[in-house]
């Protein structure tokens, strides 16, 4: 499981002392190649951490060979300093592990606005580089939880080859391009660019899909590394295929861990002009607060769906709208349809369908309620 | 106070049933004139309640004789029984005051996806209509609250003129153009186009600045009608600056009386390039649930308002943001500024100053904190 279960790849997870919890903090992985082959998004948000503007140059020369990352501390919004530190951080690891800091990629995660302790921080990197392993995945995975009540990790397999990778992500959680944190490892030989397209297409349809509180994290970074160490070249769609997989499953592990959450909502659009459309009403319903406590509140209010879909700009006519919730079809025509006593909303997943009868795109969302220990954890995340 | 108010108007708010709890739920408003010219906006929602799609069409010729208006129930997505049930509720009130129907407004609030009782609406009309009174303004009031916890009205005197109103909205409270129901009177002598020119003016900057909750609805509904019984004429500037200063009050009120709120935020945008820069940035930052939540813990977290700047394409650079909460520079540069431990946020009003450093546009929005009150309240709303 996790980045270790591709072949050519070695990783640790330490407590370097960031957090004060005493928690593990410092993950890295390393690519022993033969191949360096890596590539990443970032989020889309305009206020970037520093380590996201990093690995941005690191990334554009399409070759990665080790990954380190903290939680503790999001080194976001910290100025010059900041990105001096994650310069440090990275020049650090190439120092202790003979590499070339221009390859070394470095994220970070936790409060934002202030700086990382590097007294701790860079002697921690000395710890993670001896405690390296081929079987250092899971480690890896645990000591980049920050409010994540369990590590995520996730593995698909192809004929001879693997794509593993970890997850961190509980809040903050909404796309932008992903949300989170994210390393995935293949030991299948494949170039630069086709890992950039494989990522970029699985990303658009798994974490950039999840929208958990509608909030656009400064640090988001998904990186995936080739080490090439399976000597196999397998069929571009089939790679595709397997980095979606993984990428879904990690995504869906993330929703299930968010926040305060009680309810996993996938919200899926039906009967779109375009899949922009689709997009654009499934993160309206996403986002809708009075929705989201209605469905924690186990009622199914269909208005508040419909409210939703009519602030959006996608091509519908309000009376010929349809609203499923849990199969029921509580709406017909934009008016009353199925009694909504029929709704069993019982389980933790509910599903939402809308259905725009206006052409034949589709999209899937996924959601969580809003909940009073959403506004707990998060009315005390910094003090 | 309220709609009667200005000379010219009676009004009454009475229970006709339609509430299960027994509390007042219809209000009528009569313009006894000479003058009967009218202005209204509606909510930009695209799916529009019952009510809503009839006023809309009342208001294209400038003249409404009276205003029915319900709480317990929106009439929104209700299908063609919602219109139908809207056009014999105008029929109604038009045969009882001997007016026409084509100049009668109806306004409905409440739960969405519910028909009204008719036969208790109906009566109600006649019950309404006796008790019309010069002085029925405090009732009418109270009359269209909902989840409310006190009724709103405001009142602002020219010479020898008066604009007076009232407005309900508690949730369901952003901007679509306004986001509740409000009935403002005036006994100047204007023509309808300026009345239209006064009332859209002053909601720009005022219903339309407020976000409670990011949630759209469907029958917000603002009219402004004028009697001409003053038989004044106020410079036309004069007139609009009162029509604002009581749109302003109504909207503080809105804010102030927010379902599940501790806080009310301020949000002052300066330096921008724009005023739409400025206003998209000031929403971005209202609806941002986790710096909603960190404000109801009296934290205060700028790094999430810097992530929520990010998130919009207002003219800016990240390194040259600045932040204040409560006066306090917490960010300067899109870095630490003054001690966040300086900043007192005990006071239920908390002001935001975002310094996008782009130019001198301003613009000012308000919003609520979330909270766990927030949550219960909406989640149990129609069950």
């Amino acid at each position: 499981m996790s980045v270790t279960a591709a072949k050519g790849f070695r990783a640790a997870g330490i407590t370097a002392g960031i957090k004060d919890s005493g928690n593990p903090d410092l993950a890295l992985v390393v690519n022993d190649g033969p191949r360096l082959a890596a590539a990443g998004v970032f989020t889309s948000n305009r206020v970037k951490a520093a380590p996201v503007l990093w690995s941005e140059q690191v990334l554009k020369a399409g070759q990665v060979s080790a990954v380190v990352l903290n939680s503790g501390g999001a080194n976001a919004c910290t100025g010059p300093k900041g990105f001096q530190d994650t310069h440090a951080t990275a020049e650090k690891v190439a120092d202790v592990l003979g590499l070339n800091a221009g390859e070394v990629a470095v994220a970070s995660t936790g409060l934002i606005g202030v700086t990382l302790p590097m007294d701790k921080l860079l002697p921690g990197v000395e710890t993670a580089a001896a405690a390296l392993s081929g079987h250092g995945g899971e480690k890896a995975a645990i000591a980049i939880k920050t409010t994540d009540s369990v590590h995520k990790t996730a593995v698909a397999e192809g004929a001879g080859w693997t794509v593993g990778g970890m997850a961190k992500g509980a809040g903050m959680l909404a796309p932008g391009l992903a949300t989170m944190l994210v390393v995935l490892t293949t030991d299948a030989d494949l170039p630069a660019a086709d890992l950039d397209k494989a990522l970029r297409e699985a990303t658009r349809l798994t974490f950039d899909r999840v929208d958990s509180d509608g909030c656009m994290s400064t640090n988001d970074t998904v990186l995936l590394l080739a080490s090439g160490a399976a000597e196999v070249t397998p069929a571009y769609a089939e790679f595709a295929d397997a980095v979606r997989q993984v990428c879904d499953d990690l995504a869906r592990q993330l929703i299930g861990d968010a926040e305060g959450a009680s309810k996993d909502i996938r919200i899926e659009v039906v009967g779109a002009a375009t899949e922009d459309d689709a997009v654009e009403v499934g993160r309206s319903i996403a986002r809708n607060n009075l929705l989201k406590c209605a469905i924690h509140g186990e009622d199914p209010n269909w208005g508040r769906v419909l409210s939703a879909i009519g602030t959006t700009s996608a091509a519908f006519e309000p009376d010929r709208l349809n609203v499923a919730i849990n199969d029921v079809w509580v709406c017909r025509n934009g008016s009353v349809g199925e009694d909504r006593d029929l709704v069993d909303m019982r389980y933790r997943e509910v599903r939402i369908t809308a259905d725009l009868a206006a052409g034949s795109e589709t999209a899937v969302i996924w959601a969580n309620d809003l909940t009073a220990d959403y506004v707990h954890e998060n009315s005390a995340y910094s003090s």
